[in-house]
């Protein structure tokens, strides 16, 4: 049985490029009867970059409604909000005392966000020893990882082997990252990678009017309406192709190909696909952004057992630390 | 009314030094009915220098049983274990985010111990944004420091404005630093400041014979017993005079400049002072060493106190970072 962790940061509301390329595999994988799958928001995190506390109480919620909308079991699995259990930090401080300095200031990720954010603060540059912490916490020995996340998973085995090394006993479960080689590139209106940051994404749980708006501005080229069109160098028909069956997805190859079927055409197509495809997961996330009493007590079931879980592991660390009294 | 915070770092038992030093002086200021005081050991701190366990644990009780020892008024004032109350480590991860990596880089404290120490870990890095933890807290206004702490203090200072300035109102304390300029260097048995490091403290609580062997390390010139001696250049004689009282120093600076009275009469005479001074003490200190129970009873009892503070900022803090559900 595999213990699977992966923590959300909640830095903005979930778009359709971290619905189809994180959050819909992540699911997936949950459902595995032989695993079993820890889902927390590190909304810890997300205040090395982000600093409004309602625009991240906002985003919290709307993760956690995300989440309950495509179906995450949070009955059979763990599913919480990182704040609400304190040994997160508590080992994280630990763990900083087990981090030699260099391997953080030497750290890719860390000198990439040195060179692009102006608020170059220290939760940045120490950002992977909570990881490290999340991690560790919960003696989780899969996790679904970016290839630019491998670099932090090395840095969580490292210091869980030299707090084992001093413990004299393996203590820390070693964690292991599964890079998943064919992770999908989600494109956003523009034909970049979708992101927060490009602000090219687009939000499947906005009202119709607003989601149809954010579907016409997608890029496309000139050709006229009339005249055949390539499909397979055109955004709207790649966004399309992510969603529709396979016989949709030729449907609408044949009419790019034959021409006399306009990008305007392909748009309202792909806008009435995802108001059809994402209708009751839009039902649910509103159902729940809109009773929040819920939506917390569900987060807090699952701080119940995740911290039941953490405590086992802390009490371990604190003793062969000399903390426990 | 002044709210005073004072941590000891539990990185070694006290010795004369602490207790002239730090430790007698904080025990007056908290008599003040005017003072509040908030005594802590930082264990936590002492992570980032002490990795053994049963060391720090055994440190832990000396610490405490000192402060009882000297009559420290737990019940009137505010006495626990930092590790204990886990919004210190909370607090800290939230400043984490509002300290520059460029102030922590350039303290002077970092880069001294940097070239010191084989073990350059990131809590030694981190180390003065858990020390504002600590402060803010509390909102401590008074923290008795020795000037080689006033940058750490103006840190502090600097991250909770940062913090306020975010919040838009007052909500962490600017604590202020009371910077003894009298302070006493309590001298080691080399003649060198007493200190752990350097290995040449008088650890009182020893048993008798240990203590008379450490008092005979005292390193004194080579003049004949005969011959008068100058008790201001003598070691044995300054550490008399930081204990006895003025008739007893008067007596004993006689007899240096008569002569016919050694080196050794003068350890003889402050070994029995020291004896005598501390009979007191030395009994509560073996008293609490051997009820351990007894000790953590009462330090248990000013964690509840503790963390009732600790709770009501971190409640502050998380609301407005939009961390409360």
């Amino acid at each position: 049985m595999a213990r699977i962790l992966t923590g959300i940061q909640s830095s903005g509301r979930p778009h359709l490029g971290n619905i189809l390329g994180a959050i819909l595999p992540a699911i997936e994988l949950s459902k595995n009867p032989q695993n079993e799958s820890f889902f927390f928001i590190a909304d810890l995190h997300s205040l090395t970059t982000l600093k409004n506390g309602k625009e991240r109480a906002e985003y919290v919620r709307a993760i956690a409604a995300t989440w309950l909308a495509f179906g995450f079991d949070y009955k059979k699995n763990v599913f919480w909000r990182q704040s609400r259990v304190q040994e997160h930090t508590e080992l994280a401080w630990y763990l900083n005392c087990f981090t030699p300095f260099p391997m953080l200031a030497n750290a890719t990720s860390f000198k990439e966000k040195s060179e692009k954010l102006a608020d170059v603060n220290a939760g940045l540059f120490t950002y992977p020893v909570l990881q490290a912490a999340d991690i560790l916490l919960y003696n989780a020995n899969i996790i679904p990882v970016g290839k630019d996340q491998k670099q932090h998973l090395e840095m969580s085995k490292d210091i869980a082997s030299r707090f084992n090394q001093l413990a004299g006993e393996d203590i820390l479960t070693l964690p292991e990252p599964q890079i998943d080689e064919r992770i999908m590139t989600i494109p956003g209106v523009d034909g970049q990678k979708m992101s927060k940051s490009y602000h090219n994404y687009i939000d499947i749980f906005l009202p119709e009017n607003e989601l149809k708006k954010v579907t016409k501005k997608i890029v496309s080229d000139s050709t006229p309406l009339e005249e055949p069109k390539d499909p397979d160098n055109d955004i709207t028909f790649k966004l399309y192709s992510l969603l529709a069956s396979a016989s949709e997805v030729e449907a609408m190859r044949q009419n790019y190909l034959n021409g006399g079927y306009g990008y305007g055409h392909a748009k309202q197509a792909l806008f009435e696909l995802m108001l059809e495809k994402f209708a009751e997961p839009r039902r649910i996330f509103n159902y729940y952004m809109e009773n929040n009493d819920e939506l917390e007590g569900i987060l807090a079931e699952g701080e119940i057992k995740a911290r039941a879980v953490a405590q086992q592991t802390i009490d371990k660390v604190r003793s062969v630390l000399g903390f426990s009294s």
